[in-house]
């Protein structure tokens, strides 16, 4: 089984299909938060650290960090907040930029593998970041779209992911470390959007052998109840062969849909990370209260 | 696309993998409900009749029916209920015994196409229900275990499935109107429950091109939250192929999971169910309120 191994300073973490699911942690990403993007513009990172530390409180395996900020010197601010958050939590990080600069700038800090996030079937891309890639020796996320966009033929969408694995085994990158993004569309937008990202899922499993990610929440964009869509796709897409997820660890509806998908997958040995998640709490207070009146009567 | 069709006396419902989901209702069961097994082996059918309209108005687009009461006189009972329940709803029924007198007597009184609940691949069973079935122009839902009992390997269940189906042509009922059930054992004590069911459903569909249900509910026995693990099997398992379940339709998080997975397979046009449930509430009371205004207002 296919497995992708990426670290921090003091912690692994794979990715496979025999493997609990990975959620990767999307809230450290400046697009569509204005706040986050004038305080990151700044300097200031409490946000960013508190984001951090919430994400993976939630259970977030690692976090994906972005800062793609119009106009600010991304490079400088990526690799600020990745030397922060690697000082705060312990998880591996996806380092996210569509500037290859910014990249280059937070693997050169960066402590242990990252995950690259991203390449994609463009010339000039797959020429600027697998090498990149290769030098920092870590992971990349590949996108399944190139010079021509992105296609509604899941057949094509595959032949650029398959295209992507070759090109970064050229540059000594090996298929377990290329974690294929099947590029998930607006299924309001698009009506066959669910069933092309399942069916390109499954060969990428079956085919090419290799893991893959996404970001989830474009599914369900523009629909009421966007968490029940989320959740579903997500269920049906591990089903279908995905492995990781860029995603909102946030979302308890999110979350639970993830760690029941690892008991049906056969991934949560004896169903113990499900009974832990849902019988604890009452006993946890049952627990704490029990202190608590101790505490009282030793006081008292 | 296969297409399951039945009926009641007014009303068809198609099954098949580009049409919405099919949701059976599993409630109008004595099984392990002391309350209506003693009421209905006294004609005492009030509950029968509530839980048919509740079901049907939470979703349902079949009902299914069984009147397995251990020392009662369970063929005049099925009869009598099946002929209430087509009084008081419009849906096709499935007709669900294990005793073919039972199954004969509620066909005997069926108004329309009705899907018998169950034949096995066990050749008694074949030689009795398959006749019937066919003298009834009706549908049948296949469950795939045999003499052997249920076996473990998705394979050998996949092979009595086919088995049954070919038995059925013989008795000249066409594969559109076998509906095969891949059998649901519980997670927490089969480690690849799901994924052996997922695999069943995959060949069920691209082999043998046949329709699928099965009872969701038994795959979360004996957990916490089985609510969470059911939703997430059903979505699961709709990707994997599944076009029909008997399931409870008043169990909300089921049915918003069926409903997701509809949009996510592209079997629900424009969002346009999706949008209705999940935007409809508040326009409805905007609306209801707007009309109690303008009625006290022309009283007063």
């Amino acid at each position: 089984m296919t497995r992708t191994v990426v670290s921090s300073r003091a912690r692994e973490v794979a990715i496979g299909p025999d493997l609990p699911f990975v959620m990767i942690g999307e809230r450290i990403n400046p697009t569509g938060r204005k706040l986050l993007a004038a305080e990151m513009r700044e300097g200031d990172y409490h946000r960013v650290e508190a984001d951090a530390l919430a994400q993976v409180a939630a259970g977030a395996h690692m976090l994906d960090v972005n800062a793609g900020i119009p106009l600010a010197d991304e490079p400088a601010i990526l690799a600020e907040v990745i030397q922060l958050v690697q000082s705060v939590v312990d998880v591996p990080l996806a380092i996210d930029s569509s500037i290859v600069e910014a990249l280059e700038a937070g693997l050169s800090v960066y402590k242990g593998k990252a995950l690259v996030n991203s390449v994609t079937g463009e010339e000039e891309r797959l020429e600027r970041v697998l090498p990149l890639v290769a030098e920092h020796g870590a992971a990349v996320v590949a996108i399944s779209n190139d010079e021509s966009g992105i296609s509604e033929d899941p057949d094509v969408r595959f032949e650029v992911a398959a295209k992507i694995v070759r090109r970064a085994a050229d540059y000594g990158i090996p298929p377990e470390d290329v974690v294929v993004d099947p590029l998930v569309m607006p299924i309001g937008a698009l009506r066959y959007a669910g069933v092309q990202v399942f069916q390109i899922l499954g060969r990428l499993r079956d085919e090419l052998g290799v893991n893959s990610t996404c970001g989830a929440s474009n599914i369900s964009f523009g629909l009421p109840n966007r968490h029940g869509i989320n959740s579903a796709f997500l269920s049906m897409a591990i089903a279908s062969g995905l492995t990781s997820a860029i995603t909102n660890p946030l979302e308890k509806e999110i979350v639970h849909s993830i760690k029941a998908a690892d008991v049906l997958s056969g991934n949560d040995r004896d169903c113990a990370a499900w009974i832990r998640t849902f019988r604890a709490p009452a006993a946890v207070s049952r627990g704490r209260r029990r202190t608590r009146r101790r505490r009282a009567g030793a006081g008292g």
